[in-house]
């Protein structure tokens, strides 16, 4: 007798091996889940070697294109960047994989599902909160980390924050002191904040789908050694961890698309999306991709995107993304008043009133308070 | 009949010294004032320039190390940034300037101040609220803008937002593609949140006063083309404007200072600081460095800083500054805790039930409003 | 030769009397608006009185419904309280008229408005600030403060704030010692976090349209003293005054909405909401009704409501409102899982779990910085 | 063999009675600890009682000052309320008992603390989570909830949300319709935003230590009925649960200092200090006063009363405080500076250039959005 159908999220690699053989163990059903959201995998050999261990089904999923639509765009279009740096890749993978396990365990009658996350790190939370959200009647049996040596071997090292990071532990960025010497020149064009089209003005080639679009500039992104970055960061849990990551062609899109926010949108606006953003980014960071309220602030964030559209160009260089200029139809940059030599409607007087107002607080304070109060 | 003295923040240049001239013509006694900031300027001749044109009496005051003490440590306690980039360099000098320029006024009993900035910046506010709160009783009379023409022509190409900056703009920084093909590697030590020694770890050489580090900053910084940006920013008066910065030594310290107060701040005080941080940068962008407000949010980014000590290292090459590691007496992250290999008295079942309690709420509102609200 | 024509908000009163006659005198048309937003007024009288003083036309518009539906709902919807205690009654009735004064003056070709708010106020920033966001072509004339006695004798006792307000000052509401000795109970039924409908359930008497439902709260509200303060606050332009408000009708809606949205609305939601509704209050007390981060905040704030339906009950007495009971088709209220009788799926292991993540940090905070920085 | 010693809060009541048999059975030596937070309570019988069912010692602890000096005046400096209504006395209590806990329990060399609260509340997170904090090494045996007959008899009325809370239920409020029908005037007097002194107006009574002040301020607010309130309020573990609350004396302080504050607080500061307050009630209702977050917002908050003293004088009357008058040494409220009659250093043109440089932005919005985005 079955104690009933689990589906497990597969890799291939010895840890989810281990955890698959165990589940039959225990007597579970077990189906075989492998989802492509752009990494480096042999997934026909995975699923062979998924299918020896006994699994009853195997299923491969091709999540890139609405990995790309529906959690980066959302991302770039809040600017999410987690405590000051992080980008949040895999922040924002957990729920696209486990919004696909629990779609396949609803069509496959499972009642469990099955990760190989650890039990002290982010991504157990962010994967069973999603897990639960999406399917509540779901149960989440103990994954063990069956052999974490491989992943302990290195962590070993970077566990001490005061050790650099070994060259060759970058998979997607080149080491800026190996990358080109001459810079590639970008054109990204947006709409409603998110990326419609990437060319590279120098070679004239383009790009037009989502998909296209972030491979395109993970590619030159990874060639220039562009989004390394080595930090601690705190864990959802409380604990401190480090963490080294590589983001490419998301760290071109953060500096084009805070480009054309600002060049777009009205000041005070983005004053109040800037405050959501944050917000964004610490419910995505500790994995409430799908709740309540990170729905609301992606509506108000989405809502906020409506005029930012345009072009930016920018260089990549040697790790650096540099803006060169930007044009929008909705740009809300007037160069007549802003420009020293146009008087316009703009009256110097209008100026010296608006600065004694803002300086009535200041001198009451000041006959109040007196001068120490000022001074050190 | 002299209808009273003024102290002219005086250059040199063809601005401040058309002033001085109307300024004489109109009937006052002028006081300049030059204010040596750091930046790169004759003021022997422009001390003979003023006299010659009729000042009454010149000072010349070197602000540099109050500068760095009193206006850039606190900027980088709050990692000060405004509108996700900017690094505030000219907004902090302006109430550097204009204290000094109200010691002199009080001193020599002056009645009124002037200074060259023009009607439609930020700087002209940050200038009079300055005076205003430190001097309520004072007077700025009105500062034609003489002769702009030099500016003008600067401005003239990069109103444009579309156009790109010429390469020969830059004062501070190497061109990142000239500059040199090895990375130079620093460790900064910091207490209260402050840097107090650098160490170039090649060559052995260090610097310990807060002037020192923050010139060696920007001299190695500038060698490595780093801190260069091209942005659109919302002026407070509301309109947008373009501006090209540089910032080699402050780009430098946001990085570092960034690491080691993640390292050793607790995660939500971290989070309540960021958000005083951000307030901090809007105050000082606006002109309200002496504000009761800006009073009150230094001294609360101080206190949060109490523990923010310890060493980075880093490297910096080509325009970027790569964190290489770090270590601190008062860090809080515990390598055991964080470690796969060790349990320690870290129970996996705790994540379990606190993953299932953060559940509670996201199933009763699944449960209430069904997969429909959840899928777009 | 007319110098253009000018719409004046006119009340009748001495003060837009004079402002009338003077505009005439300096060679403006002047046309008439007279706006009825519920206040207590002899409109055809104010008619008959501009058009002798040499009105060229006069306008009464009705702009209850409006008031009630575009400005009040909307508020409530947000919990609108500046400050923590002002319902923002005037602040959102000034946006309103000047609508419709623009409206005018687009339709009759008038170039300029003119009101009668003084210089000092929040009211002439709200008013100008309305109308340059709607008719940015539009001038306002500067509206000299005629005669301001009456006005004056009143203020000059309340200027001190020390002093007590006189007993016969207030005009909406009775004083809660001459107030009935029995409470008045109501039912509100809300939908979209507006109200649908008023009961009176003792008398069974009900209210279904805007306007109807509001007045009626108003009424009920000032039979019974309820929404009477006395605060000093914080205008605008930085300086304090004393204010003394009675807002009946949106002090019982602010606490029956509180109550169900509370009852309805998610946790966390409500939290990022609720931020929202502070910056909803001071932009519209600043005067900032129209603008774009105010149309971006009410937008959101609207988006949360979705769910806000159901019903409170509520009694009314003695100055005060007392929540009864409220129940909700959409109530996130679970009363099984609240039940101290009932487990539910509701494991006390995971509660210990919970906590025990949550200690994590302040476990490793008190092993590095000690007791000593617990106790003061 | 003892399997060691643990600290049980004991109430006296039939829930700890049952916990300290059960303790005993199970192998630990009970010392039962009584604190006096100011509940009425005959605190000698609980003593006996507690010695009769085997208790190895029995402490009562008179927590009564401590508990106003250490908890409830940093509550008022906060303004302090949970989700716009509730002013967090239970969430306060906790953590004083459990200080008090920890104290004995280190004193007495106990392994483990002991409660009575049930696993779905907030008590359990509140009293365990300041235990980690201040004795990171101690534990917590579960607290069976032995029989909450007669509490679950009275929640099961009111966990109806519906249902109306029986009119007997209030133990220290007169019901309003029953309280006196003149009002009693009280002058509260604040340093540093805490009150030093209340004097009865009419009576020529006063209180001066903060025990006598609070344990008054509730005998007055309860003879007058102030200070119930009747809510739904959402739990840390995220479920909702209705609460009915009465806070008499807590009422009567937070109008209080609400009114002191905003006379002598600089308007600027009191915005950041307000999110501060929102913060800080948060902290606590969840029970994080121990934590480092919440010592870094109290100290800022601590900061923010530097000047917020003087005296309020208000009149309470069938469960109303109504705020009368106030005056203050550190008053920013500048008679002169609001008066219509005076002009003082005040220019009516300067308000004009404020509003038309506040208006150039909305100016340009318009011009680029159209009137289109500003009618709905």
């Amino acid at each position: 007798m079955s104690k009933g159908t689990v589906i497990l999220a597969y890799s291939g690699g010895l840890d989810t091996s281990c955890i698959l053989v165990w589940l039959k163990e225990q007597g579970y059903d077990v189906i075989a889940f492998l989802a492509n959201i752009g990494q480096d995998e042999d997934f026909e050999a995975a699923r062979i070697k998924a299918e020896k261990l006994g699994a009853k089904k195997v299923f491969i999923e091709d999540l890139r294109s609405e990995f790309v639509e529906d959690f980066i765009w959302p991302s770039v279009q809040a600017n999410a960047v987690y405590e000051d740096r992080y980008l949040l890749g895999t922040a924002i993978a957990r729920p696209c994989i486990a919004r696909s396990q629990v779609e396949i365990a609803r069509r496959e009658g499972a009642q469990f599902v099955s990760h190989g996350a650890t039990g002290k790190g982010n991504d157990q939370i962010r994967f069973e909160l999603t897990c639960y959200a999406l399917y509540p009647e779901v149960e989440a049996p103990w994954s063990m980390d069956a052999n974490l040596m491989h992943i302990s071997y290195e962590s070993g090292i970077l566990e001490n924050p005061k050790s650099h990071a070994p060259a060759d532990l970058y998979l997607m960025t080149k080491n800026p002191e190996d990358s080109p010497n001459t810079p590639d020149v970008l054109e990204i064009e947006f709409g409603n904040g998110v990326p419609l089209k990437v060319t590279n003005v120098k070679e004239g080639k383009s790009k037009n789908s989502p998909l296209d679009i972030f491979s395109y500039l993970n590619e030159i992104g990874g060639k220039h050694g562009v989004g390394r970055i080595d930090i601690v960061e705190n864990r959802f849990i409380g604990m401190k961890s480090r963490g080294i990551y590589e983001t490419p062609g998301g760290t071109i899109l953060l500096q084009a698309h805070l480009d054309i926010e600002t060049f777009t949108m009205d000041k005070e606006v983005r004053r109040i999306k800037q405050g959501l953003g944050i917000k964004f980014s610490e419910l995505v960071y500790n994995g409430f991709w799908y709740s309540p309220e990170c729905d609301f602030v992606r509506h108000c964030i989405n809502k906020s995107q409506e005029n930012v559209q345009g072009k930016v160009q920018l260089s990549v260089f040697k790790g650096q993304v540099y803006i060169l200029g930007r044009e929008s139809p909705k740009s809300l940059y007037n160069e007549e008043l802003v420009s020293m030599d146009v008087q316009g409607n703009y009256d110097p007087c209008d100026a010296s009133g608006f600065i004694r107002i803002n300086a009535v607080r200041l001198r009451e304070h000041h006959r109040l308070q007196g001068v120490s109060s000022i001074k050190k």
